[in-house]
């Protein structure tokens, strides 16, 4: 997976000036020393998702790396669209109804996949029933401990014929929306080819230095299945079944961050952003709530799960350079970064396409 | 007008307690002495909007005034519908077209009041154009400043005739979104005739304290046209033509609350809020833009334009409770204090509706 940015190969780049004064940030300094020489083109050529370095971020973040705009939009909505991509191929997909509510989609070709197991498995082709051609669960399986059961036997099935690749043995709650009563659960890597709706909680940290704000961004472990040494919140997880959305970030904290109770129950609940990305036979619709953390400016996260490969502050003015210019950050968190721009002022109603972008951040079912 | 307050005569009422540390509260005690006795019920049969005091306030803000409960979302939902009515009548308006765009949105009637000024508003029977039947403006009128013009005098004669009645003489911009290209500009007691949408700035000031914040709440003057002596934001304004939302604000800042640039400049924007309100001929489609300020603790707003008859120092659980509880808000405001509530994360994912109350604060077109 290659990782090119954007425009840049395109543009003048200019050397590095030095960005980072040593009186007001002192741990910045520290993890970001200052660079006037010794300058690198970074470009579509030289970058791979893989590969590139804390300093290839600082660099591309540089205010002067791009003679570009800080209030063009554009870079922000490009990053919407990679998490919402196919929209015009919804009519492939076919409601996924239990109990009478559309609870996913699934694709007719994965469909086909599924007419081997018709105990579990039920298509119901267009009969009037107002909802036109559909899957659903045989009705025999009536609790929703009976359905994970049988669902789950599926899915381990179609894991071994590697037709659901990546089986993490998580189970994520299976309902119409947040809150209403969950109908089964479902293995996490199969929630896309049903295209249920999954929650996630991410979290951005920050510090404040001289009315100055910085964000803590993590950078992931190279052996992540998904996304690996892309850039990454400082902590983000999966709300599997069961466990409450600022429990789950508590534990996300402490696993991913080595951020303590005792801090992270200072994080604040700011909202949510959903996206729908359709590729192949993948549905994908999330919903991330979103937190907000203030750091104490001594605090230095340390990982604790080798999930990831190390954190940064990086000033947010940077971090939006990045997100507006490059394609390093794993998709859905520049939605939860632009989310942060919005609420701490760096994009403003005087920004073209203001409005727009604050709309698209609510792409999917945000429900 | 009778502003009844939810629910208030059907339960329990307790005697106050005082809430008021005056440790670490001076300034609020200063505005808000405590009270342990004296207690007065509040009930629909004893407030109006226009008579209600500062004192009933703050006996209906306390947690212990109603056996309530702070995650029970239905208050807030009910404050969101009150801005949002008749939404099943869209059907008696058909669309405002300048050049091919939307603007607006016009009622059957209110056409037939405009079909003696056909030289300057044209009705467009079903054509097959794709918009059914529809309202424009005659093609003889081709430019901003022509159509600003002769719609003005078609207003002046409506108001004359009190068919548009509280003329402002204040122009807002007509365009199909917010940024877009300005077609003309509109009277803004006309804006709801015609459906055009609506843009104002809106701002939050609270103060932070000891951990606990505080939101600065206005009272609006007895001699306002509009919502005479009902609660409001601390700043708020419409966003006039030819000015920018930034610079409104600060200038708003000015006049309503005697708050400095000096102070107004540290102002950021937070987002937007929308809402679609039909009654009778009008439309509302108007888009809030959100700010919030932090204040000094010492610094007391002023009113300058006397438009506001005081203002006072809230603790924001409190002011929730007020929200929830009561209709003593102007109605816009509960939109932009609920997304402050969100945002400072006074409203969290555990409590049941959280997603659609978060997405209820943009039912109109946010664009």
């Amino acid at each position: 997976m290659v990782c090119d940015t954007y425009h840049v190969s395109q543009k003048i780049r200019q050397p590095l000036a030095s960005l980072y004064n040593s009186k007001s940030s002192p741990s910045f300094i520290a993890t970001f020393p200052a660079r006037t020489s010794s300058y690198r083109p970074l470009s579509a050529a030289t970058i791979s998702c893989s590969s590139f370095t804390w300093d290839d971020v600082v660099r591309v973040s540089q205010p002067d790396y791009l003679p570009d705009d800080s209030s063009d939009l554009r870079g922000y909505f490009e990053k919407i669209k990679i998490c919402n991509r196919g929209s015009q191929k919804q009519s492939d997909f076919f409601p996924f109804i239990v109990e009478d509510q559309i609870v996913g989609y699934v694709h007719n070709g994965f469909a086909n996949q599924l007419r081997g197991f018709r105990d579990v498995f039920v298509h119901s082709e267009n009969n009037g029933s107002g909802y036109g051609s559909y899957m659903t669960l045989n009705s025999k399986l009536r609790t929703p401990d009976e359905r994970t059961r049988a669902v789950g036997e599926v899915i381990k099935c179609l894991g071994e014929e590697e037709l659901i690749p990546g089986i993490r043995n998580e189970l994520y709650p299976v309902s119409s929306s947040f809150g209403a009563p969950i109908f089964f659960s479902l293995e996490r890597a199969a929630a896309p080819y049903f295209g249920i709706k999954v929650y996630g909680v991410q979290m951005n940290g920050y510090v404040e230095r001289n009315g100055q704000k910085f964000l803590w961004i993590g950078k992931r472990s190279q052996v992540k299945p998904t996304y690996p040494g892309m850039l990454d919140q400082l902590v983000a997880g999966g709300l599997p079944h069961g466990i409450a959305c600022g429990k789950n970030l508590i534990k996300e904290c402490e696993e991913e961050a080595g951020i303590p109770t005792s801090l992270s129950s200072g994080a604040i609940a700011v909202g949510a952003v959903s996206y729908m990305d359709i590729d192949g036979y993948s549905y994908k619709r999330d919903v991330l709530f979103c937190y907000d953390l203030k750091l104490p400016e001594d605090f230095v996260p340390q990982n604790q799960d080798g999930e990831v490969e190390g954190f940064q502050l990086i000033p947010v003015t940077q971090v939006a350079n990045v997100i507006r210019r490059t394609k390093l950050f794993k998709p859905n968190c520049s939605l939860v970064i632009i989310d942060f721009l919005f609420r701490h002022g760096y994009i403003r109603p005087e920004f073209f396409g203001y409005l727009d972008l604050l709309q698209s951040l609510k792409s999917g079912d945000c429900s």
